[in-house]
C-alpha cells in the first residue's frame, strides 16, 4: 500500500504526514520544499514542482494505491496570477489524475476541493449539498472544474475519486499563505501569543471552520472509506463549525486566558462578502461518508491551539 | 464589430462563415486549413493551430467583440487521444477565453458545448435544463469543465459568455470526422445518393438532431441575444427534433424519392447506448433566449438535404 501526498510540505500536508508516520504505510511526499519534514521509515520525499511531468510520471510505477492531492495555488495567489492557477490547479492536476488513471489499479484519489466553488453570494437560507456552484474567484472556478474531472474519471472506472470541499482550516502559521482567508488563522496566533490583532471583518461575520487536526482525520478517513456511499458526483462538502467572529474571539480568549479586548474590527467589504457571510451549512453527504467536524467550538479551539503549541 | 470564429474550416464553421459573408461584419477565421473558404470583403483567414498561443494572442488587439468557439477535438478522437483533447478542448480553450477576457471589452463568447456533457445514462423520464451532468466520454467531461469556466468568467464580468449544448448536427460530409455519431449524417448522404447503408443502431434508436443551417441560425442569434435572459450558468441545451431512426429513414426516403429498404440495421450496443437512447427533451432556457429547432422532421430533412446539394 503506497500513499502519494502532493503539497506535502504545506500546512495540511505536514500534519497529514505526521499522522501517516504513525502507520505502517509507504508514503511518497511531493512538494517543492520538504527539507523540514521529519524522516520516518517508509517515507520517500520528492522535492519537485507538480508541473514537472517527468518526475511525476516516475512516481507512478503501478504501486500507488492512494493519493491525497493537496498541492494548489491558493485563493489569493490564484486571483493575483490566474496563469499560475491554470498551470497548477488545472493542467498539473489533470496530468496527475491521468497518471493515476493510467496505472490501471483504480487508485483512490482524495482531492482537496474548497467551499470557494460555491461562490460569494451564498443563499441566506443556508448551504446544503444541492446548492448550485457559482464560483467567482479563479481558485473556486478551477477547483470546480477539477471536481468535474474527478467525477468523470471515477465514472469511467479509472480512478476511485472523492472530492472534499474544505472549509476554513485553522490555524495556519502566520505569513504569506496566498489565502485571502488567512485572517481566521492569524487570529488564533495573536490571541495565543497575547498580541493585539485587527480583524478585517465584523464581529458578526460568520464563517465555517475546522481544525487542521480534524481536517487530516477526514482526509485519512477518505483514503479508506466506502466510495459506494459517495454520490455520483463524488463530491462532499465537509461539515464545519459555524461561528461568528465574536463567538470565536470569546472562546479563544477564554481558552488562552487572554483578553478579547486584544481584538479590534476594521471590516473590509470585499473580505466580509467573500468570507464573512457564510450562512448555515448542512452536509449530509459528507456525514454519510463518515466525515465529521470538530464537535463543537471549544473542541475546535483546543485542537487548533494544540497544533500551534506542538509546532513550536 | 469583429467576429472571431475558431474551427472555421470545420463543418459548422464553414456554414457559419457563408452566413456571415452576407453581412457587413468583419470576420477573423482561424483553423488549420482554410484554403477552401471563399474569400469575401471583411474576412481575414488565419491558418493556425488553436494551440499556437502566440498567433492567437496577436488576433486579440482589443477589437474582437464577438467570438464563436467551434474548434475542438471531437468525441471519438478525444476518446482515442485524451491528451489531444486536454490540449485543445481544455488548455487552448482556456487560453482563448483568457485572451478574450484580457481585451477588457467584455466580448460575447458563444461556446459550442455538447449534449455529451449529460452522459450516457439519460433519465427515461426525459432530459430538461435541470438534468444533472454525468459525462462519461472525455469529450463531454472536458466540455463540461469549460462550461464552468465560461460561467465563472461571465460572473467575473470579463466575458459575456453563452454555452450552447449542440445535439447531433446533420449532415456532416462523409469521412473521418472523429465523431462517434457520424452515422446520423452518413445516413443522409446514403439515401440522397441512393446508396445502401447499414446503421449501427436499431430502428427504435431515438436521437436529438438539428440541421447545420438551423445550428448556424442559433449561433448567429447567440452572438446578439440578450444575455440577461441567460441563466446564471450561462448554459442552454439547444432544442432539437427528437426522432427514431426508422422515422428518419422514412422521411429521408420520402423526401429523396428513394427506397427505405436501402437501409439495414446492425446495432452496436455501445453506439446504441451512447447515441440511441435519447429520451424526450425540454429546453425552456434555450427557447427563452430565442433558440429554435428546425420546426419539424420534414423541415429538418429539407434543410439538411439543401446543404448537401449546395455543397456539391
Amino acid at each position: 500500500m503506497t500513499i502519494l501526498v502532493t503539497g506535502a510540505g504545506g500546512f495540511i500536508g505536514r500534519e497529514l504526514l505526521s499522522v501517516l508516520a504513525e502507520t505502517e504505510e509507504q508514503v511518497i511526499a511531493i512538494d517543492q520544499n520538504l527539507a523540514f519534514i521529519p524522516d520516518h521509515p517508509g517515507l520517500l520525499c520528492v522535492e519537485a514542482d507538480l508541473g514537472d511531468g517527468e518526475t511525476l510520471a516516475e512516481l507512478f510505477d503501478g504501486s500507488v494505491d492512494r493519493i491525497v492531492h493537496l498541492a494548489a495555488v491558493p485563493g489569493g495567489a490564484a486571483e493575483a496570477d490566474p496563469a499560475a492557477s491554470q498551470r497548477v490547479n488545472i493542467v498539473a492536476t489533470l496530468n496527475l489524475l491521468n497518471l493515476a488513471a493510467a496505472q490501471g489499479n483504480v487508485p483512490r484519489v482524495v482531492y482537496a476541493s474548497t467551499i470557494a466553488v460555491l461562490g460569494d453570494h451564498l443563499p441566506d437560507a443556508g448551504v446544503n449539498d444541492e446548492t448550485p456552484l457559482r464560483p467567482v474567484m479563479i481558485y473556486g472556478m478551477h477547483k470546480a472544474m477539477i471536481e468535474t474531472a474527478m467525477a468523470g474519471l471515477s465514472r469511467r472506472g479509472v480512478i476511485d475519486g472523492i472530492s472534499l470541499r474544505l472549509p476554513g482550516i485553522v490555524a495556519r502559521p502566520p505569513g504569506p499563505s496566498g489565502l485571502k482567508s488567512a485572517f481566521m488563522s492569524d487570529l488564533f496566533y495573536a490571541l495565543e501569543q497575547e498580541q493585539a490583532y485587527t480583524l478585517p471583518v465584523s464581529p458578526d461575520a460568520r464563517v465555517w471552520i475546522m481544525s487542521v487536526a480534524q481536517c487530516v482525520r477526514n482526509l485519512v478517513h477518505a483514503l479508506g472509506c466506502d466510495s459506494q456511499l459517495a454520490p455520483e458526483s463524488r463530491v462532499a462538502t465537509l461539515p464545519a463549525i459555524w461561528v461568528s467572529m465574536e463567538e470565536l474571539v470569546q472562546e479563544l480568549a477564554s481558552s488562552t486566558g487572554n483578553s478579547p479586548e486584544l481584538v479590534q474590527y476594521a471590516p473590509d467589504s470585499g473580505l466580509e462578502a467573500a468570507f464573512g457571510a457564510q450562512p448555515s451549512l448542512e452536509t449530509p453527504t459528507a456525514e454519510a461518508l463518515g466525515m465529521q467536524h470538530d464537535g463543537n467550538l471549544r473542541a475546535l479551539v483546543a485542537n487548533a491551539l494544540a497544533t500551534i503549541r506542538r509546532s513550536r
